[in-house]
């Protein structure tokens, strides 16, 4: 099988060609780039010189549906929702990496994004990509909306304790963390090391775009889920995201039941590691990997949960969570092509 | 005023050493040590050298209290429960930045610490140094126990809060985060730098023992406030802590009375500056001095507010701090010694 | 085949697991550690959890002997020269990773090992394993001693300018880098994160133990070179070397013709990576990968080349060129197992 | 005494304010900045907030001269040239932090600096303010133009070797590394996070545009001293050079004297720290300083000598030693406002 890869010379796009160039059932075809066609990858990612040999070319819709089966948009919010409908109309599938397809209510995106939502049309059709949760076979989906970095620490994490009502629903506070690889490659007062390194900022309260999806999809599991508090900090680590979580139990409950929640609700899930009890995970553990690592305490002075998730944003968070949704639709084990160590130390 | 460090190879014994050299009206008559006696202070801290003179000298009670006025005890917890007395019976003046000296309830010091409390007399005598919010005069103080870093940056950020009953009393949660100086100068596993770096870990979740010093103070400021949910993140910095704190809102109020409230509660406080609205602060903009800035959201959709606060750890976390004491029992201005602007970035 | 790893809770050996669990033609049969017996991997390194599933064993030869094809070493140096001999007595091939069989002359090795040196028997029989400069075929050796990091990094960079005699014997000048996990997993001052972190030192100025395997093997390629001048320092960083090489020219040469050369001394080698002419390598270029990328620079002010060389210090520093190693022992693919792409960024 | 200076929204700037806040005869009058005017400079720097009370003003050379005494521009090297005139033209005296006035002859500007030079008239007079090494009395003097942050730590560690004719004039190399700062504030890819952190790069090999000022400086105490080898590091910190420097030694001598040749060298100088026999120097036992500490080694086998030597760039490397220069005009304490205690760890 081919694909094509579209906004290869961004961070999501250079890792998905890290994780496809060993596929064992798909290949490369294409990348794409709107600004630098012509040029080598390795003009822009030096380290692939003799891994990747391939060009980066022009956004040719025909060619490209000629060409390949299926294209991953690792492309900006508001130009995917331009860009995507072309290409399903030509008959491509699309994985798209954007925020673009993961919101149902346009007004709802349009008032987080600050810009116009993509067509109802696609839009009602595209599935949530959080692949341990989707609700439907989806060999026949012709657009993924993979999910948000923060999004899927967040809900991989609160997943069990929603869908199983043990928690209040008024009382959800996220507290998440991220490497700065999550606010992309273009140069920004952000991004700037002398302003980041050994420095620690707090950033978008309550303001965080990814609020809305997770909301979104809190309220599919148990619509009596209230709005949450979520924020975000930027640590000096350039991967890994790490979603604190916070909740009031309102079922009588105790830490080797809630274990044993995670255990059961995850025992099937390659991607998802429960640790034991009384271990937290570090977001090193996860670096270069799929996996979502999780582990919770619970605290009977203030009969609250803490909920601990940690993935790679760059993978579990993007590039990978988007080849393992394309493994589902492949009908090919989840895991092909998936099966990294973590990078540690 | 002549003064003596015990614990003087410390991270926090250096930073009093930092201090103290340019101080207008102290001056460091000796530091000591229990284990490097004898040997130049620049052996341990090379970056001393043609700086500070001294060398290290052994624990000798009698000697200390016929030469200086007051000793700064920058001992583990422990070590000074068993010291502070002996310097005290002499007549000295002792700011103990252990947290041996916090816990008026032995029975809860021995439940966090897992060692034996301080002796009930000292204890009882001790002022808690959190400066801002003192509630005496401490000129005729013999011992000050100086506030936990994690405890300094959440109370001041939750004092206004508190005080004016503007939150549950059930619904705080602290998220805290600190850089890696907080694990003091010894090699482990914690401080070990291919572990940290590039990573970000969770540890002691709601088993931090700065826990029960929180819950003490909030206690005395409303004695209606639940036990507190607390957890610790290892950043990977040197230096800071930011402490983000949640609460539910009771009272009807919105966002610029909250920041009125705040600015009133800190007016004339030098070292609490409170951030302009929409700006939150950041670790490095305190680097090396004793400020703590503080700035806050509230959000209207969850009516809850999230409370900002950053520190230096080895400044107002521990060796500033100190030295603001020290400088209101000597009388002075508190800010003597203590007007270094941040080192940025 | 079957292979087991001594020293399994080291960074190499974790690494050796990294690399070998996906090999296609090996299995590991066991892990060995002298100190963690009975303990699962996981313990040690929690990202191995559900990843490996092995328990430590102790060191037992004879079991060790009936099981396994081969044994990767991956003991400190001074363990290795007691524990290898009995593994090779017992009929295992065996790959070393510690220094105990770099350095021929055993009088060398004593004076910049401070220790005494292994047998001379083993000792004469061992191969140095600088793979791509192997001067035999290996599929009959016994023993491979695998090079040291930063002699691995120096080596393949100087080894064209020496060979073809392009510089002046007396002049080569090393200046070396290294991330912390050179430095093992052992906490020390040396490891510890707020001494280390922002921060650059220099350390084992003309002192370094790898200075007299470097010099050995230039003096095989080349009997007129003379000691090298080599220094090495400590990077805030966690994995990678630079090695920047300095050496007066003598024949007369321009940039063209010395990039000429290096492409032609490296061109059936897929891990050494020559840069493209202005443009440098950087160490995450590299990173989790058994690359060596390599560029050079050429003043004609001065006459002088400057040749820069990177490595992942424990992959072609260490894990890697031992599986590449390995590969040539049992007559595979260098590649096999070994064809990731750089962690980037 | 009242200073204006001019660019103060650089790192330069910034570090200006820091020193000049508390210097106790000097008071900052304005500040000035060619974009941000009419903002307050903490818009631009939030750690500034309740410190410095400045807002940003235009560069109105008339209203300059009559309020103040002396003017430091911390402009780009070719704003400079065109600022640096005026102001001396209208009789104030100048500290100029950019490369414009630091090279005589004007077609060795243009070949480095890609740009042309400034007016020789001012270039003639202006004094190359290397403060240790300065080879006048500068309380009249117009114009310093202060010395590049590369260039100070390597003249400094050269100067006892070049100014005694202790090595081979052809044998100089210099191995430089800095911190991030060193590239200002403007974001690009060279200062973005993701790229630098958790990496090691080396730049302008043979091509830095501090050689020619090195150069001129190293020909001016010993005319035979032949162009140097000069490659620059960009090391994952945020402040902090390390100049490593390698020379053959032509006279018999050894370590001891060497040591003492050091020590004699500077033994009026404060800011300059020789360490002890065997201790090497680290960048951050001087952050915050103006402090430039010295080590060496000589290596009988090779007959070379390493010298090492380490500066805060923002301080001995710029802002620093320009305050520095100031109170040499003055004619009060080099010292005065400098008495910084490094801030460590």
């Amino acid at each position: 099988m081919k694909v094509a890869i579209i906004g290869a010379t961004g961070y999501g796009g250079a890792e998905l060609i890290r994780i496809l160039k060993n596929h064992p059932e798909v290949s490369i075809h294409s990348i794409h780039s709107s600004s630098q066609q012509g040029k080598s990858i390795h003009e822009s990612y030096p380290h692939l010189q003799t891994v990747v040999g391939h060009t980066l070319e022009d956004i040719d819709v025909n060619k490209i549906a000629n060409e390949v089966d299926l294209v991953f948009t690792a492309t900006p919010s508001g130009i995917s929702s331009k860009l995507v409908p072309e290409l399903l109309n030509k008959g491509l599938k699309v994985i798209d990496l954007s925020g673009d397809y993961r919101l149902k209510d346009t007004t709802v995106y349009k008032e987080w994004y600050k810009k116009d939502a993509g067509d109802e049309h696609w839009l009602s059709g595209a599935v949530y990509g959080l692949t341990e949760w989707l609700e439907e076979d989806i060999s026949d989906t012709k657009l993924i909306s993979n999910p948000g970095c923060f999004a899927t620490a967040t809900l991989l994490g609160l997943a069990p304790l929603v869908k199983n009502k043990v928690i209040d629903n008024h009382s959800i506070i996220i507290d998440a963390k991220t490497g700065v690889t999550g606010a992309g490659r273009n140069a920004s007062a952000m991004t700037h090391f002398s302003e980041t390194n050994d420095n620690l900022k707090i950033y978008k309260v309550n303001e965080h775009q990814h609020t809305p999806e997770i909301e979104q999809v809190l309220s599919n599991w148990n619509t009596e889920v209230s709005p949450v508090t979520f924020s975000t900090h930027l640590i000096p680590m350039t991967r890994g995201i790490m979603s604190t979580m916070y909740a009031d139990v309102t079922k009588e409950t105790n830490i080797d039941q809630l274990f044993e929640l995670y255990q059961e609700s995850y025992q099937d899930n390659y991607f998802v590691r429960i640790k034991e009890q009384g271990i937290f995970p570090s977001t090193k553990e996860v670096l270069g990997t799929n996996f979502c690592d999780i582990s919770l305490a619970y605290d009977e002075r203030t009969n609250r949960v803490t909920v601990v998730s940690v993935i790679d944003n760059l993978m579990k968070g993007a590039a990978g969570q988007a080849v393992q949704n394309m493994n589902k639709i492949l009908g090919i084990d989840e895991k092909s092509g998936l099966e990294f160590v973590p990078v540690y130390p």
